[in-house]
């Protein structure tokens, strides 16, 4: 077996990560991305090794009787491999997001503030049984310095081993002191005590089913980036071109139906509901989607197979062809259902009118606002972020899909010659405040 | 009795809030700027009725006997008012945090995102005496459109009620619908309530003593920004120009000794330390500061009168004229003393040797790094932000002193023609991700 450590003693294992994290930090931006694609070389020269551990996984799992979705998330090949190096390499490509000055203020004559970015210190990140997680956030990590800590899905245990292994192999044939930049816990009690480091740990990261998601939400003492529902809408507004709208709501809707960013509900204005609903209704249940409707809908639509809406309805994330539609008088009513009911993640309206589409993207209260759109362009690859850490539902921080800013904060630095402060309170100094860049 | 907002219904009270705060998110900057000025001319002309209510709350907290750095706290003057007012006025003038854009990507022809800042919605602010926070905090919050849920201090009741009531009046007066966007809880049992309301409040920020920040920090589902202990160390390098040092201490541990950047630790190189430390702690002492010293330290001073230091001290916010002094091989010491014991607030270091203070700055994982000045100088006002909502020991969102920028979050608005991604997913079509200013 490789050296992946395991963590005996958890918090030291933890602080040796820290520890090592700052030392990255410390490189180059050259010597970062070298270590990058050095790792992304070995993938592929240990591909083979990597294959014999995934399929030992995959053995295991189909013993075990893993559901087929999550063993097809399992598997890996040769191709699935290149592609994890290739983007591991993208990464590398990307511009070094440290090193640069944010904000220069000159304080006084000799007293000079500068605002830098600097890596938040440790992540974790708790994902499930995607091997291709382990290359993907280790690039991102040690391309912004930080040190990382990764918590794998049992079921994926030898595959993230291999993984892991080279990654900390690529950071010690730089530097010996550097391999503990990534560690690798495999016991899942180990997760609740994560949770409690905020001391250790900057960041977590959880990757998984809502449920696990809110789980992390509520037990963590640490700062969370990610996201628990997403129950994203589509308001069909009177001014909508109706094949356009069609067209995104089914887009929105089966392109990818689990992923968070599809959308859940539809609101439709009631002046084109009589023409719009047996469209959207045909072209949703010709794609097997199941339709619910309120009572005004169901009228509209008769004749046709359609379930009828609850209350929990509005609130449910379906993450299936399942899909609810709602009238609504008008643009104001469909902003306050979103309000009411919207998980802030992402909300798309669909009209000509250009005073209602800039109403709805200013008011509504959502990471992505969408005008003629699908819901499903939210995402850190398609929004041309270069590389996504997650996408976060919380505010502050990082909003909406995230990249590699996710995993930075900044620093104040002052350079002075024994200013005190007891002098510009006293008045025999006056601050500058004069703005650089 | 002004007409300010009692919360009968608590959650119906902050959602009113929220809901006048989008209206007023959506105003022009002027008219923002102008109700800034309306409320600090009416906080003038309405002077006598501050003044009248403070007299009020003084005469109560004397009968109740509070202590008296609170009583002196909670009382105001003529020249308090015209203080609170320019400040508000200075607040208008600040450039708009609104209004513009971060960044733009044209993903492909015709489908452009933008990622623009926006208000966090709804801010809660707990605070203690002080009535001039009242105007304060609504001059940050209106300017960056947030609806506003203040929770003073009971002792300063009938000063907040006159300060509110002057706030929402001028909101009222540009718009009846504005003035729920201040709304003033003085219940404590509500503070609770408010920590648990993470759908209708975005932001906390809690102002008052560690005890108290902590507990907000433990209790709250919504995300906090506030500072708990400040644990700063002032690192004398064997470099360091021993006079500047000397002064550099005193400064940053008696200009103000209860404020969170006051110095509380002193990190002595052993190379200088027989030479500094006699002066050092003769400086200090004949200031009335109570020297507590390692072993090493004593032995080096001996026959001044010093408190030995426990390992208690290390960790101990003393807000006092107290302070611990430790002497340290080396810069590396230093520093893993600092990751150990510090609270990530504001470390200095004194030194001629520039490549140390790099090593420092780069290393030590602190909001505010300092090398030749006073840790006093960790200010929202000092570092020429314009204004402080707060100090952050958080590194998510803002971190260090936070002025406007800590109230907004941004979103990203992405304009098309009807864009489906299965058209990309396909590769019918392709991004080009061409990035605008």
């Amino acid at each position: 077996m490789p050296d992946v450590a395991h963590a005996h003693d958890l918090k030291a294992q933890v602080q040796a990560t820290r520890g090592a994290g700052r030392k990255l930090a410390g490189l180059t931006t050259e010597q970062r991305n070298r270590i990058l694609v050095d790792a992304a070389d070995a993938m592929e020269r240990r591909s083979d090794e990597i294959l014999a551990a995934n399929q030992n996984d995959c053995d295991l799992a189909l013993a075990a009787k893993i559901a087929q979705p999550l063993l097809k998330r399992l598997k890996t090949t040769s191709a699935g491999i290149a592609e994890m190096a290739m983007r591991v390499r993208d990464v590398a490509k990307l511009n070094d997001p440290l090193g640069h000055v944010l904000a220069t203020t000159e304080l006084d004559e000799g007293l000079v503030l500068e605002k830098v970015p600097c890596p938040l210190g440790v992540v974790a990140v708790i994902f499930e049984s995607r091997p291709d997680a382990v290359p993907q956030v280790s690039s991102l990590a040690m391309k912004t310095g930080n040190g990382l800590v990764l918590k794998g899905g049992v079921e994926a245990r030898h595959s993230n081993r291999v993984l892991v292994s080279i990654w900390r192999d690529a950071l010690a044939a730089h530097d010996p002191a550097l391999s503990d930049s990534i560690c690798l816990l495999e016991d899942r009690a180990e997760v609740m005590q994560v949770l409690q480091m905020d001391r250790e740990i900057d960041l977590v990261v959880p990757r998984g089913s809502t449920e696990f998601v809110n789980f992390v939400f509520r037990n963590s003492r640490i700062p969370v980036l990610g996201h628990g529902a997403g129950i994203c809408h589509v308001y069909v507004d009177r001014a909508a071109d109706l094949g356009m709208a069609t067209a995104v709501v089914v887009d929105s809707k089966i392109q990818y139906p689990a992923a968070c960013n599809a959308a859940e509900k539809v609101l439709v204005h009631r002046e084109i509901a009589a023409a719009f609903l047996p469209q959207v209704v045909q072209a949703l249940q010709s794609v097997h989607v199941e339709v619910r409707v309120d009572e005004e809908c169901r009228r509209l639509c008769a004749g046709a197979d359609l379930v009828p809406a609850t209350e929990e309805d509005w609130s449910t994330e379906y993450s299936d062809l399942r899909i609810t539609i709602k009238v609504v008088s008008c643009l104001d009513e469909a902003m306050d259902h979103i309000e009411r009911y919207g998980s802030r993640h992402t909300e798309a309206i669909i009209t000509r009118d250009s005073d209602a589409a800039a109403r709805f993207m200013e008011q509504v209260d959502a990471a992505s606002v969408f005008h003629n759109a699908s819901t499903r362009f939210a995402d850190g690859f398609r929004f041309g972020l270069g590389a996504e850490i997650g996408i976060s539902n919380s505010k502050l921080h990082a909003r909406g899909p995230v990249g590699l800013e996710g995993l930075l904060t900044y620093k104040y630095k002052l350079r002075g010659s024994g200013q005190l402060v007891a002098d510009y309170v006293a008045g025999g100094r006056r601050f500058t405040h004069r703005k650089g860049k």
